[in-house]
């Protein structure tokens, strides 16, 4: 079924391209997987093969792991099928589970891949820094309890930015590309949470904390690089490590020196650039 | 196991109040359900158990509909278990599932009842208003396409506040209790959703829309009473229903006149008053 030939697909009619959202917490990460295991491109190539009739074989402009999110995840496919695309996102969406959205469709270049012409994205890590849990974050945000320390954590992203070697940060057993990428910017912003239910506060003590978006937009990144990079900052910001040994960590270029990758849930893919 | 006595409840030692958030997707409503089906209750009663170490029977301000949330149902229940309650929270949180949540433990008077001493209460009704539906709050707000019309919702809101009859949005076979209510308080609150990953504008024609939030603040609520007032208010929003006739339905007292029951997902029980 994965085995058909590229260049019959692509000798098809129209290049579609496609902004979806996903939450990606029930799927075994975006990448196309073998049933019973479901992704999202399993998904969304069934839907699709019903809305063009023919079949689906899309690209995106990369993978995301289990439990990763998407808020702008681009694909491209080509097809035969003629439905007029402005009609393709209600028409998918009214098929596709719920957690799965198809934002724009739209024609594309023939030249165009979501995958080979992408020259930057940015994702986007949330955190969720508050005493409590929140059960309506559970599945897209990393809880911690203790405060962050959020000068020294920006100290970091600050050296983060800028064309540097990521071995540090880079997945062990990666594929074996160049370690060098360059962060345009890694910010962080703070929002605090509505205080609710405790608009007249009978509960004193209870704090509903804050949440902390990290920022990272890059030519591209490494393999979990983006969650390595949190779960060290995420060391800083707990006071575990010190922003000076973040500096020696990231320097020094050995994965097992920085700290664990963070959770799958708080990752979401924001935008791809073309 | 539900059939223990009141009294021999009673005679323990500590009336402990517990403040309570959960994402209601996953549950059969908040009160107790012969297993295998689950409620809210019967998952923290299980883990209460294990950390008061008797058995506990608690009260609730109210019962919550299947898939319907709380920011902050409060419950309460007697016990002779001699943990500090200021370890509650973390420690039934470490055993409870990610989305049921203790906000606070308190030791409260003999004679408190989280159901009999309630004052008022408020609830909270989330619409989502964009053409697209959103992976992320597919559980948590009723996504409605058309663009509702706001002025006319407010006037409607307006209409039902005091203290009125609600006959017109009680649900038919429902307790047999007087249909009046008091609401001091019907609001509505909109907020712009962040445009993202659209921030520079690559997709001209995605509108992200908008969160519709009503909040309702009242001695009591009829069973279904808010999610029948939203169905309704939501056809004057869609303008299948003028201001005029949604006037004639409420003073009408005809549940059968008035709009479909608003889909669970959307609501939240917000606060309740002692």
């Amino acid at each position: 079924m994965r085995q058909e030939h590229k260049a019959e697909m692509k000798a098809r009619k129209r290049n579609v391209r496609l902004l979806v959202a996903y939450d990606g917490t029930n799927y075994h990460g975006f990448q196309y997987q073998n049933p019973p295991v479901i992704a999202v491109q399993n998904v969304l190539e069934e839907v699709l093969e019903k809305i063009f009739g023919d079949k689906i074989e899309m690209a995106a402009s990369g993978r995301t792991d289990a439990g990763v999110h998407a808020l702008g995840q681009v694909v491209n496919f080509f097809t035969d099928g003629t439905i007029p695309l402005e009609r393709v996102p209600m028409a998918a969406n009214s098929l596709l589970p719920s957690d799965i959205t198809i934002l724009e469709a739209q024609e594309a270049d023939r030249d165009f891949s979501a995958r080979h012409s992408a020259q930057s994205k940015s994702y986007i890590y949330k955190i969720l820094n508050a005493p409590r849990p929140d059960p309506f974050l559970r599945n897209s945000a990393w809880h911690i309890k203790k405060e962050l320390d959020i000068a020294s954590m920006e100290k970091c992203l600050k050296m983060l930015e800028g064309k540097h070697d990521f071995s540090a940060f880079r997945a062990t057993g990666g594929p074996d590309v160049s370690p060098v990428r360059n962060i345009f910017s890694a910010k962080l912003k703070i929002s605090d949470r509505e205080k609710l239910p405790y608009e007249n506060g009978y509960w004193n003590n209870t704090d509903n904390g804050k949440i902390i978006e990290m920022r990272f937009f890059a030519d591209g990144f490494l393999y979990h690089q983006v969650r390595n990079m949190v779960g060290t900052l995420a060391n800083v910001g707990m006071g575990r490590t010190s922003a000076e040994k973040f500096k020696e960590i990231f320097e020094g270029l050995d994965r097992t020196k920085a700290g664990a990758t963070a959770p799958a849930q708080g990752l979401y893919l924001e935008k791809v650039n073309y």
